[in-house]
């Protein structure tokens, strides 16, 4: 009998997400005082952000663009050596740009793009957040005091790609960074993957890829950040509602990842996640769980099924922009 | 310049706990009924239950002795290589007792103890749990219906063991099965080491070695079960008490973990913690947070001092014993 | 200058449902075993329970009837000769049906029906509850042990009554009864009343009467019951999902109300909510809050429009019904 | 058979209440940013506050004064001919200090003290708020708009009065305002008063006297605000420490009223209870609750003892006076 192969463990989190927005003072605005991120620098084109309980100087990234949709997205790896090797990996896949120098808070990355396009990079060394004398906690491990400003989010969480064919995209992940398949929607006696959540720790998902029903390239499904309970996803509604943000949809529960999810769209476009609850994924042999056309329904366990709009609507928007929806991915603001 | 040598990632998570009660008739009684676990099966002087979200087919394992007490706890390895290395490691270390069968869900097992003396083993092999029809949840992704019973802790989450000594325990979980060490309460100018928190994987802590006050050793000072929400915890207090269960310390919120702590002495004396919050920790170089006398204070961030008891209770407990306290470590039911 | 009468203070609050159902053995599971409600009695063709805060002997009546709907809706005066004077009152409008006697943990009663033909009663005395033992609550203010068995609902709320014209039966609560009008939703420029909201006490609504799109009379919306907390209504979520029970709306919260809403439809066919949140009216010169379709919209705050069966479905229900709507009143089970 | 004389229901609630803070300033930060309450006018040493769910223009005066303490509080009357009779009913009891002209956001009231001192008045005349456009809520019925700032109370809630005896101010608020008794400590087989706790409404209580140990007359032992849900009283808790805010008790559990409650001092060192939880009374011949010394216990359902501090101090702060405990009173700001 051969023994399966052990599996990768070089990725250690999502690190870093950079979101596009033609709107750039309202994005800020929106992540900041309603959010209630905190704004670390800014330089260029580009604010950094961080909720209160990263650890990292900056995890969030909004760069002024001509459109909305997702920037650079970064994962840190575990060490040194285990940035090596998947820089190696990906490099052979053929899938690698090379290197980059830091940006603010990180050290050099790795650059790459998914099959689908989407633009990624992986880094090891991070600036650890060191707060200033008004923002310290007086919890000696929070890296910053909790101010309790808007929906207060604590940390980012995960986010969701549509790409024109899923299985390519997940296989990337998988063979490539390690990560690990938790949930697939599969349509038509399996045939069809219409969605993937993985992972490469306990979250039960880092990155969604779902299949994109415009055949477009590259876009961006919403991008999610972390409350601690069920209850702040509640008041994060009351917040945004109040003011005058566009509920999507939520608060409610998914059932693939059992998510309590709160959708809204950020005033560059680009559709925003709070997020608590799902469930941590503990087994290391953990079994893909598959929903079917019947099964997944709606995507809801329980309250009303999801809008037209979070099955269609993605940033770019394809449906509002004057170019083909194939060449929608040529977006990259570097 | 010499590259660190990378960590070790070889344990997944806490398998199994084995608690020992004189009472175990009302020991049962108030996990399955007043935390609302599952009983899943029923073998010689031991009844093994489940929390409605542990994958496994038993975590918890309640055994018939003499005197309360932790019985064998279970680490579960990532794979059949990563038990085989730790096996080795732990038998290089002195420590090892040779491997076991299996018993109930579970594969064969390495056997050692820690330096305290506290039993534990470590496997791979485990039964994922299969509900029968009564009990299958609504959804698919859940291992187990959510019967609302009780408390209705999700899952086991950590222990805290009291050790004569906590540096040689703590070393030994560091470099014989590559935990990370997480916060610290460190006492007289950091030489005296009261207490550490270790984890191998993203939650704060699985296991905490506390010095024991009365210099004994292989004792327990808790048992942590996990719910989703600090308001379930809540809830949880007013099931208890309409129980007659004495609550000793919480609904509160520690400084060190963050923790949202409840605690509640089960009938046969072992101190069960029903648990929410804290956080996870994803920096792979993540900087152990260390707390000295002032910091750490009483060990709460709000609300009132812990009692007396917390800091000098604990199974077996040497107060009531007839033996000496130096010698209560030979409860070994096997 | 005239000075305004002063506000009759008569009717203390809503003191008992009685509900129809053609399924009680499946009506009861529900009541008791999902939401948690306690049998106190079992009498001919009905069961009587309780919600663990109410402070009366039983507030719910379940009645086997041929169809589901509203039996008889009790309200309790606030002293004997406010007994007296409200069924005098009533009696002067008409709608009085005399005297009876008291059915189980209650003294005699005014029976009347509202001018759709809702089956009501007035009363004073009433059995307190007194707890058995073993629900006998360490709480020594809580009538009965909060046992947090299914949804743990802690008592009765309001109900919502459908009836073919919303103003004559407004105003009878206002003239007759004294109730105070909280909300109302009024369509085509204020000459069309769609809704009315109506207490006598600090509750936002103890009854609301909704225009029936059936022009049916004498059909109930739904019955609705608290408990404390929102996230309380959506543990109830995950209970009424986990039962097989269906969820037709929510949790989510309406805009008129502020109610943190969760409807789900008992065995028998009765629309029944548990329900948090709302707010307390203090002013004891409350101006009645409206509103248009534009204002209404679809009767949320946020998350997803209330589904068409919301607005078209009632108890007994009309659409399966074989007999014309027009006559559908004449279920009186006594 | 000669029946009881009907309750007076002429007082509707607690309308205002007036502390004094030696550090006016800092006790504006505190209610405005930690608490979250709007200021909605400043005249002379006086600053009127709000909660963004009280329906009056300003429910809370902030005076400055040499000394921390209760200035006057206010009830509102349910009508001008409830104003009247109370008016006349204080006056015949020899409490009354007569008719003044109204001040912000009300008419005239007829002022009065408790028989322990304690100023207050009652008024009926009151100015609703109107919301400035950018406070104004996007929901209709909520008279300004959720900021969510801080701990974001909702409203004004109740106050506890220390009195050198209870029973004289108990039943000046039964027979002269019309107040249900709701519980009582009573203490050496019920000979001696420690507290009773009284409302004119379905609020548990709106007032409670509490014997004071220092035998000192018109002190405040606290002031609480109200929010929605136990998880907002948690969150208040984190705000309240990240600001460096004193908490003396709580979060917990309170047994007699139920409430969970969280006491901090604000800056000018009144005590100030952020509340949530407890239980309305609906029952119009509720029987008072009453506890003695081994069922009050510590005061609290579950979790630690309240602090020696809860049971001695109130302000103004006895202890910390020059003056002797007999003559605090003499404290009227007018």
């Amino acid at each position: 009998m051969v023994e399966a192969a052990e599996t990768v463990r070089d990725v250690a989190h999502l690190g870093r997400v950079e979101l596009l927005t033609p709107e750039p003072a309202k994005s800020l605005w929106y992540f900041r005082d309603v959010l209630g991120m905190e704004l670390v620098h800014e330089e260029g084109a580009s604010a950094y952000l961080r909720g209160y309980g990263d650890y990292a100087a900056a995890t969030l990234k909004l760069s002024a663009a001509r459109q909305a949709g997702p920037g650079r997205i970064s994962w840190r790896a575990v060490s040194p050596q285990a940035l090596e090797r998947r820089a190696r990996a990906i490099e052979r896949a053929g899938l690698g740009q090379g290197w980059s120098e830091g940006e603010f808070g990180r050290g050099r990355a790795y650059r790459f793009r998914d099959p689908d396009g989407h633009l990624m990079d992986i880094y090891y060394d991070e600036q650890r957040y060191r707060a200033p004398d008004h923002l310290r906690s007086t919890l000696k491990n929070l890296p910053m005091k909790y101010t309790g400003r808007g929906a207060a989010v604590r940390r980012i969480d995960h986010l969701a790609l549509l790409a024109k064919e899923v299985a390519p995209n997940r296989r990337f992940l998988q063979q490539e960074l390690g990560f690990g398949l938790r949930e697939q929607v599969l349509f038509e006696r399996g045939t069809v993957e219409i969605g993937s959540w993985l992972s490469s720790n306990l979250l039960h998902h880092q990155v969604a890829y779902v299949k994109d029903v415009h055949a477009a390239s590259g876009r961006l499904h919403h991008f999610s950040l972390w409350v601690d309970n069920r209850e702040d996803v509640l008041r994060a509604a009351d917040i945004l509602t109040e003011n005058g943000v566009f509920i999507e949809a939520g608060p409610s529960k998914h059932n693939n990842s059992q998510g309590f999810y709160l959708y809204s769209y950020e005033p560059g476009g680009n559709r925003v996640e709070v997020y608590s609850g799902s469930y941590l994924v503990l087994a290391p042999d953990w079994e893909p769980v598959t929903w079917n056309e019947e099964e997944r329904g709606t995507g809801v366990y329980w309250g009303g099924a999801l809008p037209e709009s979070f099955l269609k609507y993605g940033t770019p928007d394809v449906a509002a922009s004057n170019v083909p929806a194939q060449s929608v991915s040529v977006f990259d603001p570097y």
